[in-house]
This record gives C-alpha cells, sequence and structure tokens, in this order.
C-alpha cells in the first residue's frame, strides 16, 4: 500500500526527533517561558522579516485557528472565510463554539477569496442587526493546494484594511505553499500583509506545533491567558520551541516542504501525462485526480488515499498528500502500479 | 540548584522516550483511531476494572478539566469546587469561558472537599434563579497533595448520586495518590466510585497526556466530538497512545510515582526532623514547610521552588515537588545544604 | 404614507391594552409564577390539544430561538436551518453566539425546508470531526410567507424522529400561519408533529410575548434556568400572562391573524391583476411584489415597506406587511395610489 | 397581608401607563429607533449631565448587566464584585455564561466594595495564568440598601482607573440611592465616575425596563449588535422609550424613590424603636430587620416579605421593601399589627 493519505500520518523528521531528545537534562521552566521556545521565536521573527512580531507557540491547528479568532474578535464579530475553508467544514463547530458566526462565501475552484467575492458581504453586513465581519480567514496554500500570489494577498490585505478587518492567513501548510513554483511571495511579505499567520509544524516535518505570529506584536498582549484558558498551553512548552528550533535550523523548513512539492508534482505531472484529469491543478503537496468510479475498488488495494468530492455521477476526486516521509520510490512506484489501470479505463 | 520546581520540569522517562522514538516507520491512521491508542485503553480499562469504560487521551490538564465539564453539563448547570481547587485558581477561567460557574465550597486544610461542606449548597441551590449543581471536581492527590481515602470518597459519591450530581475526579497527579502510605482506594474502587476520572501522564513522566475515563462508556458517547471542536485532538494522536502504552506497561506508572513519592517523604520527614513546620502533612510528591521569610533568600539560592502561601505575616509556605527524575542525591544534597541554614532561624 | 413595514409598528390590540390595564390591584409574585400566566398556559395547552405539554413566556422572537437552541442542544451539535431562516441571517448570530453552528441547506423559492434538502448533510454529519446536527429549525409561516402543509411538516417531524433530530417549529407568525386558506394543519397536528414551537404574540397584537411550548413537558425541565442565565425573565412576568390570556380569551389570536390575512390577499391579489409580478405568491400577512427599480421613488412616497431583495438588474423585491392594525382603507387607499404607477410603467 | 415582598409586584405608576396608552396611532419603526427613545435618551443625558453619553434601553436587570459585561469585556477577562453581588448570587450564572469568570470579594456588612478588598486581587491577578480583572461591579444601592458616598465612589473610581479596570455600577435602585438622606453623590458625580451605570426602570415604577448609559458615548459603538444577539432588543422598542420619557418628565423618577425611601424609613425607624435589631441600617426602599424564629410563623400570616439570611440559630433576617404602591396605610397598619407580636417576644 503507497502511502498517500495524509501529511500527518508519520512521527516526525529524525532531526526534529533529536532536538526532541536532546531536551534531557537540566530542568525547564514550564509552559513556554524557556530557552528553546525564546530562541525559536527570534529565528521565526528573523526568517519572517518582523522584528516586533509576538510568536506563541500551540499545538494543533483547529486550536490555533480558534484561539486566534477568540482572542482577535468581540462577541458580536464573525468571520469571513470561503465555503470550501478548513474552519468551516473541518473543525466540529470551533469558531461557532467561542460565539462567532462564520461567514462563508463562495470561492475559486482552487479555493481563494477575492475581494469580489467579500465586498458585498462586507456591504450586507453593516446592518446592525447583522454579525459584524471582523477578520477574513483564508489559508495559504488552500483546502486545494492552491497557493495567493503577492497580487492577490496584497489586494485582500488593502481591503481589509480599508474595511476595518483583520487579515488572518492559516499556514498548516505554509512551507508548501513557499515551495511551490509559482509563489512569488516571500516571507517578508506575508508579515507585512497579514494580522496574523501561522507557521505549520504538524504537516512539515514536526511531531505536532503550530507557530502564530502576530505581525504587529501589540495586537494581543494578553493571548498567553486566552491559550490558556481554552487548554492550549503545553505544561513542557519547551518541547514546542526544541521542534521549531529545530525547524528553523539550516532552512530544514523549507527543505521539508520542497521534497513534498516536489514529489507531489511529480505525481500529479505523470498523471496528467496518462490523461487523468484533475479537479484542480495543485502547486504543493496536496493532488487532486479525478478518477472514474469504477477504478475506486483497485485504486483503494494500491495506495492509501483519500476520497474528496464527487465532481459529477460516475467520477470520484481523491487526494493523495506527500510530506517528508514520502519518498521518490513511493511516487514511482504507485505511478508504475497505476499504469495499467489507467491504460485500460481512466 | 536543587530542582524541585515541579513535576513537569524535565522531558520523560526514558521508556516513554523510547516509545515515541519507535513510532517511525509505517504510516498512522491520525486523530487517535490507532493501534497504540487501542492498546493503550485496553490496558487502562484493565487496570482500573472498568471493561465497559471509554478512554480518551487528551494532551494536558486544564484541557481535559474542560472538556470534560462541558461535555457532561448543560448550560445552566455548575460545578462544586474546593475553593482552593485547580480549576478555580489556576485555569484562567477555563471552566467559565466554557459557559459553566464554578461554586467553590471551602474545604479542609488539606485541599479535601466533605459532604458536609457541599450538603447546603446544593440545598440552596433547589433555587431555580440560581445555577443547578450538576457535577462535583475534586483532585486526587489534591492541590495540597492530600488523599481522599475510601471511606472519604464513598460518601462523596454517595451524596453526589442520590443528589443527581456526577463526581469527577482530576488524577493529575493519580499515580502519586496510589502511591501514598495512607491510600486504602484501589483503582477499581475509584473507577467504581467516580463518573469520570482522568490517569495523569504530563507529571507522572510522560512527555504530555491525560487519560480521561468515563466509567459508564455510555456516558457520553460523542465526546470525541467536544475534543475536536476545542482544538483537543492531536493530529498525530498515536504519540498518546504510545506513551500511555509505555506507562501501563510492566507498572511503569505506578514505579515513577512510588520513586516520587518515597522522595518527597524523605525529604518531608527530615524537615520535619529538622523543626521546620509544615502547612500540612503530604503525603504524595508535594510537600509545603513553612520557612521564616528572613531565610526565603538563602533558600532560593540552594533551590529552585515555588512560594505557595502566607500563613502568617513573618513566614512563607513553600513547595518542594518531586517526580521521575528527581534523585536521591537531589534530596540529600538539598538537606545538607538546610541544615546549617535551619539550625540557625528556622 | 400607507403604513405596510412591518407587523410590529404599532402598539397593541385594545383587548390586549385592556389587560394590561386591568393588572393594577393587588400585587403579584413575580418572575411568572402568578396567576396570569397559569391561566394563559392552560388556554394555550387546550387550544393546541396538548394536555402534558411545558408552556413558557418570552419576551421576544431572537430570545426565544436562543433559548430553545440553547436548552436542548449539547456544545458539539449544530442546527439544521434554511438558508433563507431567520435565525440565520437576521438575528445578529444569535445561535452562534450560544456556541452552535448553524447547517444552512437550500430552501424551496418560499423558504420551506425539505426531507431532500437535509438528507444529504445529515448523512456527511455522521463523521464526528463536524458538528453533529441535533435540531431542524423551520417558521411557519416561512420568512416568505408561504405555510407548511401537514404532509409536508408531517415528512419532516417523520424523518427528524428517525434521524435522532429535534423539529422546532418558529411561530413568530404562527396566527397567520393558521389563517392561510391553503393550511390543512390543526393546532394539533402542530403539537403533535413539532417537538417545540412558539406562539408569536408580538407580531400578532401583543405588545411583546411569545409563548414556547415544549409538546412533552419533560422535555426540558429546566429550561425557567437558563431563561433567567440569559435574561429572558421578566420580573413583571404577568404582564406576559395577561397578554396571552387575552388572546386566546374569544379567539382574538386567531381573528387578528385572519384579518391581517385577508388584507394582505387582497393587496396581493389587487397587485397581480395591475400586472405586478411577485417574488413569491404569499398565503400569509407578508407579500413580495416586484417592481421596476425606476419606480422605487414613487412608491416610497406612498407607502413604508421594506426592500427585500434584488431578483434581476433592473427590479426589487418588496414587502408588504399586514396586522391587527392595518385597515382596509390602508388597502384600498394603497392601491388607489399605486394604479396609475403600474399603469405606466411597471 | 401586608404587601411588602419586593419593588417589582404591581403594575405600573399611572403616568407610566398613561405614557403606554398614548402609544397608539401612528407606525412606530420599530427596535427603538423611534422618537420616544431619542427623546427619553436626550432626558437621562441632561439628567446626568453626560452630553457625550450613549443611552442604551434594556428590558430587565440581568440582561442589561450581562449585556454590558460581555460588550466591555474580552474573552480573558473577569468581573470583580461583592460576594453579596447581584451577579453571583441572583442570576443563574449569566457572567460564567457569557465565559467570564467572577472574582467576588469579601464585602462591607452593607454589601459595599472597597478598594482594600480588591487591590490584594487586582495583585494576584497579574499573573497570567489567571483571569485578567478587567471590570468591577458594583450596585447603588447595595443588595442590602447601602448607599455608597461621593468619597466612596471616588477611591473606587480611582483605583479601577489606575488599574486598567473599568467601573460599571448596577443601579437597578438607583432613584432609591439618590433619594437617601445620606447621599451626597450628584447625577452627574455618578457619570463622572463610573464608565458605564443603568438607570432602573422596573423597580421604580416602570412595567420593565432599565437604561444603561455609557459615560463616555464611544466606549462601546456596537452594543446594538450585542443586544440583538443576545435577544435583548425589544420589537416595539418605543415601549421603552416612552416609560423613561414618563419617568424623566417632571421629576417623576425621583418622586416615586422619595416615596418609597420615605415609607421604609418610616417603618425602619418604627421597628427599631420598637427594639427590633437591624441585619444593617439601611437608608434605602429595602430594610432587614432580625427577628425571633417563633415569630416567624405569625409574621407570615400579617405581611408578605422574603427570608434574607440567618444571623444565628435562633433568629431570621426578613427583608420589607417599598414602592410607588406602597401607601403610609400600609406601613401604618403593619406596624399596628406588628406592636403585640414584639412586645411579647421580639
Amino acid at each position: 500500500m503507497y502511502p498517500f493519505r495524509n501529511d500527518y500520518s508519520y512521527s516526525a523528521h529524525p532531526a526534529v526527533l533529536s532536538a526532541i531528545a536532546a531536551c534531557g537534562g537540566a530542568p525547564y521552566i514550564g509552559y513556554g517561558q524557556d530557552g528553546h521556545c525564546e530562541h525559536a521565536a527570534r529565528l521565526i521573527r528573523e526568517t519572517f522579516h518582523c522584528p516586533n512580531a509576538m510568536v506563541e507557540f500551540c499545538i494543533g491547528g483547529t486550536q490555533v485557528n480558534l484561539l486566534t479568532i477568540a482572542a482577535l474578535l468581540r462577541p458580536w464579530e464573525g468571520v469571513i472565510c470561503a465555503d470550501s475553508g478548513h474552519i468551516n467544514g473541518h473543525e466540529a463547530g470551533a469558531v461557532e463554539a467561542a460565539g462567532h458566526k462564520l461567514l462563508p462565501v463562495p470561492a475559486t475552484p482552487g479555493g481563494k477569496l477575492t475581494v469580489e467575492a467579500i465586498a458585498p458581504l462586507v456591504d450586507a453586513h453593516r446592518d446592525p442587526h447583522l454579525v459584524k465581519p471582523a477578520l477574513v480567514y483564508i489559508s495559504q496554500a488552500t483546502e486545494l493546494g492552491a497557493v495567493y500570489t503577492k497580487a492577490e494577498l496584497t489586494a485582500l490585505s488593502r481591503f481589509c484594511h480599508e474595511n476595518g478587518l483583520k487579515l488572518f492567513v492559516d499556514g498548516a501548510r505554509l512551507g508548501c505553499a513557499f515551495a511551490a513554483d509559482n509563489c512569488d511571495l516571500s516571507p517578508a511579505d506575508l508579515a507585512a500583509l497579514a494580522d496574523a499567520f501561522t507557521v505549520g509544524g504538524t504537516k512539515n516535518g514536526a511531531l505536532f506545533g503550530e507557530a502564530l505570529v502576530f505581525s504587529d506584536g501589540s495586537l494581543c498582549p494578553d493571548f498567553f491567558r486566552i491559550k490558556k484558558q481554552r487548554g492550549g498551553v503545553l505544561a513542557k512548552g519547551f518541547l514546542l520551541g526544541a521542534q521549531f528550533e529545530a525547524l528553523f535550523t539550516d532552512g530544514l523548513y523549507w527543505n521539508i516542504a520542497r521534497h513534498a512539492v516536489k514529489l507531489a508534482g511529480k505525481l500529479q505531472d505523470s498523471l496528467t501525462a496518462l490523461g487523468v484529469p484533475l479537479l484542480c491543478s495543485s502547486p504543493t503537496n496536496q493532488i487532486f485526480p479525478v478518477v472514474a468510479d469504477e477504478l475506486l475498488p483497485a485504486l483503494r488495494k494500491l495506495a492509501e488515499f483519500e476520497v474528496w468530492s464527487k465532481p459529477d455521477d460516475t467520477h470520484t476526486a481523491v487526494r493523495f498528500v506527500t510530506c517528508f516521509a514520502t519518498t521518490e520510490a513511493d511516487v514511482d512506484g504507485l505511478l508504475s502500479a497505476l499504469r495499467p489501470l489507467f491504460r485500460k479505463g481512466g
């Protein structure tokens, strides 16, 4: 079985495991007040060229999303997101459980938000009988693997700031977004355009952990209190610091992402060459081939993957994901195994 | 500096670290649906003799407390706890942020709740203009290191169930409670008397992790949904399973606790022999000597510990904590260093 | 200016005002524990043939909707509603502020939910990473004036109960629904098919007040506590009881509704006869003519009404509403004034 | 039975009822956007000499308390209040249901907060593992009828503003506080010292209604949205405006309060003269005589009142309340009936 189910199916990159193993020895101050966290935060501020940023380490993606939104919004404020956004469809009502209405708008086929899609909703919600939109949530890369260009992110950022909205970028797969061929955004651009963004560890080689960056360090000085309140503070917080130290040393974070993107690209290109259509072309580490339903049983015997959607009555879009642990041999093996399948029928 | 600040200052017991290191290799199903979690849950059900229990792995203590309370209560229901209880004084309003009022009652000097303290509050709250008490929260061991006896827990449990209240036992330091000399409770007793309890990993040798046990597995079938919703599901959930597998193999969990309790006992006994009074005598891994305020600066140069309370204007109660990583040499060294101090002045 | 803006623009029906005026004299027990509330509840149980129902009086519509949903749901549960439903588009995120995700589904042109629309969503949400649907919210009449038939409501009710869902009927305009020509539902049918429903006072002749009926009186015995907690208990609760007593004496509630529906019907029929199209034909007290945009300024000089939607680039759907205070002369006067307008251009 | 149970047992002052009766006629804009509300708000701004204040009309006391607190606080912030405060003991967990921890501190015998009581709590909560105190809630008059002097309120206000805390004064019985003999505070003082305060209508002659005043009108520009969201907006909002217009015309609000305070004072003085002790001497419309338990049955046959507390094993403190509807004859009659009782035994 070729393993392409997810980018959180394997333990961690060896360098991350070594960093954790090296934490034995002297006792640490708890709750992230240790030297690893301090150093990792400095590395992230340097990487994203945001010397005044506040960096907070959280454990997981749903957690960091809900904490950030709950920390930045007032009770009557809502969140604009793509109808396909992770917070809308995959987090068990986490944002609503924090009291905030999601305001989903139709996204592009790749899952991106545009000013054109958002503007009418913002206008309509000037009515005080409605929730007040206060934050735009996007993912980089999106749920469908797409990447915002610098121009696109600049347009969104400008619209947000002209309309009193914060821009929050969910970077669960941020490494792969930057590793995409078509990404003309720099880390410094991201920090300049977004009010808050996350740097995902879980899906890019860590055991767990998402770094949250408030570009302006004065935006939410009390963030630690809400992190504690919602159960997001890790007693042995040095484990988060040590992992992000490892990831942001010697470019490991980017190397892991490039590896995953390269293998996903090879798989996508090869499938396309075999005539397999795509739900949408993806430049990152998730790809979405569309296969005839009758091929699914055979596919399920060959590989681990997820069923994504039903573009029509006789076809299914599936998702293959690569990560730090995927090997060239995995990709080549899968392709060899798939070729006879698609030659016959796809 | 002799390290007695906390039981979460060190990484993890070597056997736990080995278990995590052994997780490389084959890909896992995410979110705790893996074989390690399944096996660890079985070991816990066996240990506590509760074959029909539901076991859920959570990441930390504040998280598991708020999740359990939020999962079991209706919006108009409140939680009875000791005024010194962890959820009242140390969790940044986590329970209230989930919408529930805490109803603190005066505890014994050791931090224990009694039926006598609870009963009048339950009576008063039959008035429907007040919150309805629905759950009694206690800690075993308590914040002050005390341990409920079987008779005490039985009385609380009976009162709870006669009055429509659930009994929830926070076992962040459950291992040390069972390791106490005066503990006449068995694991099976705990599962029979409590509706829910936790088995703390973080403070007993794990990197992180608390196992939540619903003694009656049908009590909250949807618990996973609220765990997901509040950001408590770990993508690489196998990390929790692997740690608890290690802890409940070959009695490691109990061995770690006995080690910590033995060293704390030695320290407490020796200090008492030196004439140092105690805030309260503790049979577990936290001890609370009371020292003259003028000795604090010298003490601070010798050891890491926490200032606990001010029993009077000229004395301070401090807390020393032991754990899996504490050594006999730490205790002996500290005692040697302290002796001159207390001979002169304590 | 002919007044058709809303059904809450006027004070109250004279009989309701008299009932309030008659409340002087002896002192009352507070918080709705008085004889008026008791009597009014009995009248409602008799009217809807539900002798075991629990009747609770609330102040307003948003309040009773959020209280009912918060009272019936667990934190991880969500509410299925029409995308055009009042709780989705008009209540400032009230349900989400109570912690629950709304799951809007596409409704019929008249704003009705169907089993066909709901079933796939229920299926998809068996995944425990998503909110668990627990309640279906519908309005009778809908936001667009439509009325569920007995067959339609029966089908929804059966589907709900086969799938563990509660059915909650928002009856802010319940009187007008029963007064509709095409309504084949009896009050007893409603109580038998819905788990909870409201009997709207505000929009049917009261100063304020919505009666909430739990058909099975054991469904939420603690409802008073959550009503108190969310600020929904009126100190002088007898004011609610006295109003509903008046409304359910001598058929006043139904007479008010029939009056409003008759006049709305006359207006709708006459406009149709004038060739004015309708957004949808309505059998109740709200009607939705579609007018050319260039007629709007003239219309605004003649009447008070609300702009509803933009069915196309050059037309606007507007809403006219009748109530207890609307007179035949209002309708005739408006029609006279409109005729020249539509003859020229509409 | 002499009626002294509460100040919300009777309908409304005749002038208030007339104002409501006069609301017939022309249609109103809904939701408080009408001329009555505008005029009433202006009258209140003039009365309290706060020309830039924002005035919002709410329906009841629990509601306005929870709305104000929810509107002003961030999720990790808590509320300092007297342990005897109304929000702590009488509102069914309303503040906690909005997510905020109450931080009760011991009050004076009359229920007042002091800087001395608050300061240590504020210090202790600089620890970010705890809730951040953000607002001090007091009542004027207190639950026990006491009144803050200008010096006391000034000291609290200064401490609050030096420590980043808002000061919120619950004025459910504000009229009676100003009517107290010992009140040296002016309405302008109150507006200058408090960030927010309420002007209670329900307990001072209205059918219902509390006016909320933000002294600085820019403090919470979005208040209407949260009022809507929590079900606090009255569709026929003109009913609130009309009542407060009546109360603040020709000094009616103060006349009602003076009447109630005068009669309560007469009752308290006469009971004292009879040798009946008081739980605490009250200068407002609630008084708290302490009676021997064996007199309670006889007392219950004579009058309606509330049992308040048990100062010792053989005595009970009871509460008698006066209001706009209390007559001199009620007081004299009660006193005549009580005299034989207390001569024998009290």
